[in-house]
């Protein structure tokens, strides 16, 4: 599943930020991807791009509407449809990550079909996907694993890849999660995967490349979660991480939504991590630990910081507030990277 | 899933026994939902049931045809037509367990319409599974695992079922592949379900019941599987086991069609079985192992078996060779299962 770039963000006439959260991704994460956004009149939003039209944009090479906002029920709106069917006239794709798919709407279809464009639901897994070989790919791999669910495995593996790529290391972010898929322009929605399917996706995902080629990928679930721990495993074993970085957040009081779930211990989760994901490949290790201290003070923040490195031994960092160099560093003296010449 | 009993056995044209497993297993384990078989002059393959034409199963008050061929290819053959018509016909509904789907054939579909009766496809699991809530459920589980693919889980699960049912212990079979879900008349086929639900389907499959009822679920998979494991692990979580049974083929030099992965230990596969079930069950125990010792002498699968035993101090059986009796007493002494009386 690919984007075509460059995109047109469309916000429409959400209010919340909360509901634009894509959009938010998209306009950190991907900027360089984004010409323009467009906005209904009284749309509060704004992601410091240009406004435009159909029309402006179409003219400026947009290649693709992708739809950054996910109302309540994650429905298209009827208000939308005009702007939608501009678009695909004008010969822009439509991309979404909505619980609604673009390709189960009759009307977008007809028009779709009749331009010439594509309707992108980056919720929807390719239909041929293969059963995983297990066999040892080229190429080095990170994985972001988790203590529970949405804990910054996303930001963390965007973070981490950012930074690769700023020392000149090549790297690919891989996606498997709705947004990031947007961000990416590519990936695979894991978690809407046919289970026999999980392990071999992640194995597409992150094909052979280079030797000294760096996949960073977008972790899903937790090894330790009642519902979704099949699909984390899944991903780990296709994945064939050769450095996991655990992902977590110390206010939680349990698994997020699980109040009978503790939130499983750091060392716990490290080493069962490991030692699962020795099956395909007996040289990982983690190296590295991100911590989302956004409901504390700075100066408990970095007192967490320290004791979370001091108990586990590892660089912990928090992407957002500290930047993620040490895990760099860390993964620079394990596996003696190189940097690419800057020619 | 629930295929309205009893059945036809639909053996059609099908001259090799390796491709009637599914009305093999029928035949033994679901003898009893069987009325009759009904095959194709030539075919040489017997059940041991009477054989009847449609409208000899009608009058005799047969619910379901059951389809127990699969040819190469899993496709439904042409030549069946006729007779798959007929008994569409005659009221009777279809089921199957075929790679290609009853409910994609476009003139199955409209003959089951207009008669009113269900096209039964095995392989395609609930359109509606719930999320895993992880909640603890009323009810006793026994779980049957696996070194590998293809070792006797469903076996083992079936041949336990019925020695628990035969000491007056209220238990139920619980399937989770397309055979196991032919023999029992009803399951969810897990590999097919999408990632995110794994572990909800397994909870579905076993609900809520009586506090000395047992399920004995089918296994799937292994956790030692580089493709498979992660639905395994669904599995297991979903299930919530309070006993595991090991299931192993001793003949095998590395897993079946994956030459580069060896055979787990066993005593690694039952400690890592337990610390995994333990995150939703913690009284998870692993009280048996069941091995195929087809490939054997009488008095090597002898040796073998006591050898077994004693690397794993649990009681190790043959269910085809031996039965099972040494794992219903281990059951019995763990969890002083009080036989149902017989009134």
């Amino acid at each position: 599943m690919t984007i075509p770039a460059p995109y047109l963000v469309f916000l429409g006439d959400v209010q919340d930020p909360g509901y634009a959260k894509t959009a938010y991704g998209l306009a950190q994460w991907s900027h360089n991807l984004c010409v323009a956004q467009s906005r209904y009149p009284g749309c509060p939003i704004d992601l410091d791009l240009v406004d435009m039209d159909i029309k402006q944009a179409a003219t400026a090479g947009v290649k693709t509407l992708v739809i950054g906002v996910a109302p309540v029920g994650g429905a298209i709106q009827d208000s939308w449809l005009p702007t939608l069917l501009e678009a695909i006239e004008a010969g822009l794709n439509i991309a979404a990550g909505l619980h609604n798919k673009l390709n189960e709407h009759t009307e977008l279809v007809a028009a779709a079909k009749q331009h010439g464009v594509s309707l992108i639901d980056v919720r929807t897994p390719p239909s041929k996907l293969p059963i995983a070989t297990g066999k040892k790919r080229s190429g080095r791999r990170l994985l972001t694993v988790g203590t529970d669910c949405a804990v910054g495995k996303k930001y963390a593996a965007l973070a981490i890849s950012k930074g690769l790529n700023e020392h000149n290391i090549n790297t690919t972010f891989r996606a498997t999660g709705q947004t990031g898929i947007m961000i990416a322009g590519s990936g695979i929605p894991i978690d809407a995967v046919v289970s026999d399917f999980i392990a071999g996706a992640a194995e597409q995902l992150s094909p052979d490349n280079e030797p000294e080629h760096w996949d960073v990928i977008e972790g899903q679930g937790s090894l330790f979660h009642p519902a979704y721990a099949g699909v984390s495993l899944g991903l780990l074993h296709g994945s064939q991480p050769d450095a996991l970085v655990l992902c977590h957040d110390p206010s939680r009081q349990h698994l997020l939504g699980w109040p009978d779930y503790p939130v499983p211990d750091l060392n716990a989760c490290i080493s069962r991590a490991e030692s699962l994901a020795a099956l395909t490949n007996p040289n990982v290790r983690c190296i590295g630990i991100c911590i989302n201290t956004s409901q504390y003070g700075r100066e408990q923040a970095e007192q967490l910081l320290q004791e979370i490195q001091s108990t586990t031994k590892l660089p912990c960092v928090d992407p957002l507030a500290t930047g993620v160099e040490p895990i760099i560093d860390k993964l620079s003296s394990i596996y003696q990277l190189s940097e690419l010449s800057a020619t």
